[in-house]
This record gives C-alpha cells, structure tokens and sequence, in this order.
C-alpha cells in the first residue's frame, strides 16, 4: 500500500531543508506493509498544486504526509488544523508574498488532521522521542500544503497529516533549537506506521483527533 | 447600536482575570456610536452556552468581541480562527478536563474571525501600540467561547472576534510578560471602533480578515 | 542625602529608551531622606566614564543606581554581578564595537552588586510588581557602566547596583514583552527606597547580596 | 598530556545527564595529544569539592573542562565567568538548597574562563555546529563546580573551563529544546582541542577570552 511523504526543497537561509532530506531518505523505503514515495516540492506558492498532482498520479496513497521545516521548533510538531489562509510573514521562493488570500476560494475555513494526533504522540513517547501537537501550522507555504492535502484527501480516500520539524543543528547567531536527522527520520517513520496502523478499510475518513 | 465585550472571571493563577476586569470596566461606555456591554464569564465549559445566551439575550449586538487572558502572550493577540476542539490543558472551574471533543458537534471544522484584523493592527499602530495576529487561541475555553460567537455570529448577523491578552503585572516565580491594564483598554476600545467603523449595512457578513 | 539614577540616551531601535525617561522624570524627587539625581548618560563606550565622573561631581552619593533597557526583557531585573568584559553585540552609538576587552585594565574579573537584592525583590512582590534577581548585565554599555560604578563605588564608599528593564509598549514586527513607564518607575523607586534603607553608618560596603 | 572532563550524575528530572554520559563516553579517549580522563561528579554542594580532588589527584592535568545540563539550554554555551555565589533554584540530591552563600569565603567576586572561547566557537562553526558563549553559569552546581575549578587552576597551573549543555531529547510535557549525545560529544572533543592547542608552555595562564 502506498504512503507518500513530502518534504521541502530550500528557502530563506534553509539550504539544508531536513524535511526535503528526509522526504527523499525515506523514497522507497517500507514502513510496516506500506511502501513510501518520498517527494520533495518546491517553496513557491503557485507551483505546490501542480507539482503534487504529478506527484500523487496513479499512486492512490492510503495516507499523504507533509513535512517542513519550522525554525524555531523545539520538537517534531504534529499539527491539528489547516487554515484556508496564505498571510506569508515572508516571500517564497519565486519572490511572492501572498497577503490574506485564502489557499482555496469558496473552501472551508479549515481543516481538522485526518490522523490519530494522540496516539501517534504516545508511539513517541514509548520510543523516547519529544513531540507535541501543535495548534498552528502558520500560514505559509506549509499550511498551504496541509490545507491542500486535507481537501484532495477528503476527495481522494486518503488521510492527510502535517509534522513541522525543527532546523539541523547549524551554526547560528543567537542559540536555536536544533534535531538530529535521525531522531526527526525516527519520528515520521513511528507517525507513518501508527497512521496507517489505525486506517480500516471503512473510508472515507472522519476528519478529527482520532486518538 | 450595541456591541457586547465579554471577559473571563477568576481561574487558576489568575485572580485578578484582566479580561473580566476590562469587560466590567468598559461596561456602559460608550465608543464611537455604540454603547458597550460587558459580561463576565464563568470558566467552565458547560457553563458558557447559557451565560452567553442570557447575555446577549435581546441586545441583537452588531458585534460580540470576545477577551481573555493567556499567560506568556507577550501583546494584545487577535486571533484568526477558531476551531472546532476541546481540549483542555488543565480543568476549568468545575473541574472538567476536556480532551479532543468537539465545541458543536457537527459543527465546521473552524470559523475564521470576522473581524478586519490588519485594519486593527494598523490602528493599534498608529496609536503606538504593540499587538499582533494570532494564529491559535489554543484548545482551551477561549478557543470554545470564540467558536460560539462565531457559529452563532453567523446566524445572529453579528461579527465576532478574540482578543488574547497578557497577564497582568504581578509577582512571579519566574520572569513573565505582563502589560498595564490602561494599555490593554486602550487596545481593545480601538478594536472596538475599527472593527464596527467597518461594518456597513450589507449585513451577512462574510467571514475573513477584511483589512 | 544624595542617591544618583542614571539612565541611557537613545540607541538602535530604543528611542524612547524608558531608562533615560526614568532618570529624567526621577530627577529632583525625594524618595525616603534621600535627594535623587537623575543623569542620562551617553549609548558610547568611550563617553561613559567622563560623563559619569561630571555627573557625580561633588555629590558624595550614598548610592548610585544605573538604569539601563533590554529589550526582550520580561520585568525589572536586579542585576547581581558586572564583569570586566566588553564584548559589543552592535555597535554603540560612535559606532565603535569593542570585541573582548576589559572595562578596565587589570581589574578585578568582576564585582557582584553591593545591593540587598532580596531585600528589594520582597519589597516589589510586597507591592504586587514582577521582577527577579538576573545573573548577567550582558557584556555591552550597561554592564560597562555597572562596572564602573562598582569600581568607583568601591573607593568612592557609594554603593552600586544595577536594574535592567523592558522596553516600552510600541509596535513591533513579532510580539515583544515591555512594561508602562510609571511601572517601571514605582519599581525603581521601591529599589532606590529599599537600598538605602538598608544602608546603616558603617561604610565601606562590603559586596554580595545582601538580604 | 592529562586533560580531566567531568560531568554530573543524576538529578531532578535529568535521569539521564548528558554531562555524565559524555565524561564517562569519553574516559580514556585521546583528542590530540591529550588523554582524557572522564569523571563524573554527584550533583550534591557539599560532595563536589572532595569528590574532585579525588579526581584531580596525581593527574597534573594541563586543563579541566566541566560539563553540565541547563534543560532549556538549545545549544552548548561556552560559559564566561563563575561567580562566588551559590543561590540554588531547587535543593541539590542531599536536599540542601543554600541561599546567596559563596563558593569559597573570601574569595574573588568571580573568574573568567581561562579558554579560548572565540576560537572553540570559531571551530564549532567551522564543523557546522551550534553553540554560542553564554555569559552566566546560573549560581547551582554547575557555577560552584566552575568557581571551585577556575580557583584551583589558578594554584594549579591548569586552564579551567565549563560548558552548558542541552537536554538529550526525551518526551516532555511543553515543546523543549534537545540536542543528541553524538552532536554534544563532538563538540566536547573540539572545544578539548582547540582549549589545548591554545596553551603554551608559558603558564601561569591568564583569564579571560583568549581569541
């Protein structure tokens, strides 16, 4: 069964974008009875639909799972909602920056997670890892993505997710908080597996904490 | 034309609830052409429905602007969206500990504020104060009073919105963001003014930032 | 009897520096039985000791408090230690930034503050306002000045300390702690009332916290 | 030649410290020239003195570098200055909680580290890792063992240093910053470096930032 999993290329001073690292570390890997797609989409408003579409063609994914990088996170963050707002506090990657449009005209205001926040939560927990759920996924290109994700989901029969990570551990000016790739790739692998773990065959899916 | 200011009364460490003083303070004054009434509120989760019920009972408010307080916020915080969730970080007042339910069952996943935010931002500015847009009013009874006024808003033909507000000045064991309660009325007495300036008479209103 | 308040001029984004306002508004008071002196004193590392030597010029003070605004502050902070370091951050205000040098040749490494901190912070939670007792002044002009007035009060028979504060309430680009003005004055003034109060007949002071 | 890095057993929630396990991982390792001798301390006021004269005895070390956790901490800082104050935030594991006591009677207010700092995070940087120069040790245990440290080297010819550590990543109830073992050993090892790379044979050495 298939799971894929996004990441982000660079932007801003994110030359090592862990999510994008990891989205192609996990490409063709197993997690359980499921085999991953890694993908790894561009920071740029307008090219985030297209190049998911192509991305998700023909995959029929059980579970589509976002990842990018939140500089400043302490922990992996599991995010419980995504808005139907691009406010971007800085431009993308092709110099746009989007003032208080929404991601999809006429959509719902937001979306709740399709994933078992909790339970993925306690999974980490019984593996040492920190982690937290999150109530914001901002209102950048992530949120976008998630909202994205959410609304095909609905459509699409599959479960959609976001995890904010925070940055690798680089030389900064002042202290930052920083994670280890393989404590972070520990982390999506546990998300993937719980998710995925607790999909019956009973879609299509509520949309909630499903814990 | 009336607009209905709620607060918050005493919970946890919060004796002295900013947000219900300010609510009792503003109570009868009048900004612009409207004459404010303000209501305190219990923090309870079964008890705010029917509080807010007999508060606004009558008063066909244009606008019901929500006040409470989250400690560690640094400035005034207009939030964005309110979503459909409980889930409560400690017990409110009775002692119920909410954990992942809905506010409305069947209710949309979230409500963006209708209140012009950056419209206030900019007035809270001009006027040399700081304060900022929020993207979450957590899980917790903000959260759950905001998700009424707006559901209700929607129906009652009037705008709603949240405003989080620092702690007050006081002792702490460790150092903590506080702001002087003139500040806070000053900001809140603008957004007051900005948001119902904005109102014109082509009433539903649409949910979103407006700025 | 003769207490001196120093404050600092305006420098980078602080320009209404609240510790400047202080020592001007406090300028001629009279807290307790002593006379306050209110000096603001130049943001330029090479200005401050001759400044500072006009300003106590004749003045024989049982006390000199220095004021100094770091903005990300929380509430006022008792500083208990200068040390001999100047390490400059940003440049001052004649555009000289001293990297890792000495206050003062061959000094002592540091002087901790010859004020009853304790003693003060229990009168501010007595009063109902936050603050704490804060290990370093950082390595810039307010822990230069605090340094000197160590060193000068040392000889001098003046006791010396040091009081961090917030910045004022004024935009900001992301959410920032500050505190009013008349506050942070009541908080000083406590301090000023405090120290002196403790100081009995039987100079020289010796160092150290002394509650 | 002898180098000593000590690090401290278990205390309040920190049932595995990383200060700890790093002296003990790295016992018996070379880093250059230098022979490392790991020990680790009991995080007990009263124990630290006579447990590191234990430790110290016969080994002539050109350099003792103490390590210690500050939870909260996101990166390892360099620490500046030890300061002749125990002032403890919580009681160590004998439950003794002394107040504005010194680390040794009559002696001087503080010590600057007698390292390298600029250059240890000159190397850091160059290795790609995080960390910055911190300039408070707080006033427990880790300030008592870097006084007791700074205060000995100065008798003992050798350059005394101490570094603050990031928690290991583990569950935690509120998003707290982490850092993996593998990134704190190496930067332990470059900071080890560097410091003894720096010394000639022309003790006694001086205090202060040696860049």
């Amino acid at each position: 069964m298939n799971v894929v999993v996004t990441g982000f290329g660079a932007f801003s001073d994110q030359n090592d974008n862990p999510s994008g690292l990891l989205a192609r570390a996990l490409n063709g890997q197993r997690i359980g009875e499921n085999t991953i797609t890694g993908v790894v989409l561009p920071v740029a408003t307008g090219q985030i639909g297209p190049a998911l579409a192509t991305a998700l063609e023909g995959l029929r994914p059980r579970l589509v799972l976002g990842l990018g990088v939140a500089p400043g996170r302490m922990a992996p963050a599991l995010e419980r909602v995504a808005i139907n707002v691009r406010d971007f506090p800085i431009p993308d990657t092709e110099n746009a920056q989007v003032v208080d449009e929404p991601v999809i005209v006429d959509g719902p205001d937001a979306y709740l997670a399709s994933l078992p926040l909790k339970a993925i939560l306690a999974a980490w927990r019984a593996a040492g890892l920190p982690g937290y759920v999150s109530n914001t996924a901002g209102t950048y290109l992530c949120n976008q993505l998630f909202y994205l994700l959410s609304h095909q989901g609905r459509d699409g029969g599959f479960r959609a997710g976001f995890i904010h990570l925070p940055a690798l551990p680089t030389p900064a000016a002042a202290p930052t908080p920083s994670m280890s790739l393989d404590v972070m790739e520990q982390a999506v692998r546990i998300a993937v597996d719980v998710a995925t773990s607790h999909i019956g065959p009973d879609l299509p899916l509520e949309s909630g904490a499903l814990s």
